[in-house]
């Protein structure tokens, strides 16, 4: 169980249906468009609702809550065996994201991953932010629409993918430059953690290794950042191609 | 005056030379490689320095400062004439920023601005965050680096920009696909606010709209995602032409 707060992030979790909502606290006397629609989806899927003094919800969620607070359940991993077995033959396009530990980051890496359309993100098990309250607050909605595969290592999901027709794309400062990549129809796009990159096993097995030139005084970008551009340009050439 | 804290940002204020610094303050008993970096660089800048307790730094700046916190005069602004005098028939591309509220977000956008190398950001005066210490940390040193032109109106500087030859292209989600882009020599990128996007005086003074095609089910990016992506996308087109 965990607690969801904020207009944007419940009616997110209520229009994508992948979590069970156990009930929804509402502040009294709210109003406006967004609460009109959370209780209209709320009722449509029959959720328990209760009313109370905004204090109440000011005690669950200090700050944030903008007069709502839900209960839900646990975000809903697939395991790779089953996401592979569902699309066998089709386009897919992966995002690995190697120990990602800060939770704002795991939050903007996964909205852009909604934004430019990613099939599903693989998170290693362990030593990975999980889908924290702050992540989903920061993916403004995309972690309830981009669905989730847990693997044990990394590294061994690298080798089944390839076995699978996938060609593994690293993102690593020394690569080749990015613009020069043709995606291919089944792609994985591996991103390290903020400080260290890809760890060394998980580079090694990477097909390729593309990188971001600096052309300024900074020499690295934020991760979100460089996700943002690594699936732009995925997408870019896709469009194009 | 202003208080900069953390020995990556320090070390930044140190390095670009774009500020003075009045004073030092070290905590007793620290040690690693940037503080010697650091020590070096006060040094050869004849700063004052003072070792003290850590507990006197963690009233000066709770929980942030890695043993270092330096007092220094304010960011410096250019003027936009000033700006345009010492760039005449040269090569430019800007980045300016139409009421950017958040110290984060800006920081973001900056340290993007100084990875991919702009020449200059244009803030306007008013209603948009300051400079202040969240966006210097957010910006990983690029607030150091990337130099600032303060306008009084963005309308007004775009219409000046134009007669300097600028070509002022809008990023606006309705825009045509920035992939069909060609930059010039001379180009103004402006980028709108978190909420609200450009305001309609400066879209209409745009020579271009650009656009992000969405491909997934969110339909909007962070400002500082969608800096990157443009600012990639700038270069690209540049390296490649």
């Amino acid at each position: 169980m965990s607690f969801i707060y904020g207009r944007r992030p419940v009616m997110e979790v209520l229009q994508a249906k992948r979590r069970s909502i156990h009930k929804l606290w509402l502040a009294e006397h709210s109003e406006g468009e967004i609460v009109g629609e959370i209780l209209a989806l709320a009722r449509a899927r029959g959720v328990t609702m209760e009313w109370v003094p905004r204090t109440r919800l000011d005690r669950m969620a200090p700050g944030h809550h903008q007069g709502v607070v839900a209960q839900v359940s646990e975000t809903a991993y697939l395991e790779l065996d089953e996401f592979l077995a569902g699309v066998k033959g089709r386009e897919v396009f992966l995002l690995a994201l190697d120990e990602i530990q800060d939770p704002q980051n795991l939050g903007a890496v996964l909205r852009n991953a909604g934004f430019f359309g990613v099939t599903a993100a693989i998170v290693p098990r362990w030593r990975s932010a999980p889908v924290s309250e702050a992540a989903v607050r920061t993916s403004a909605g995309a972690a309830e629409h981009v669905p989730f595969i847990r693997v044990r290592n990394l590294a061994d999901a690298i080798l089944q993918l390839k076995d699978e027709g996938f060609e593994v794309v690293g993102a690593d400062a020394g690569g080749t430059p990015l613009w020069d990549y043709k995606p291919s129809a089944r792609t994985v796009l591996v991103l390290g953690n903020e400080g260290q990159g890809l760890r060394r096993l998980v580079r090694e097995r990477c097909d390729k290794l593309l990188g971001i030139p600096p052309r300024g005084p900074v020499q690295s970008l934020n991760v979100g950042s460089a996700a943002a551009v690594f699936l732009y340009e995925f997408c870019r050439a896709a469009a194009r191609s």
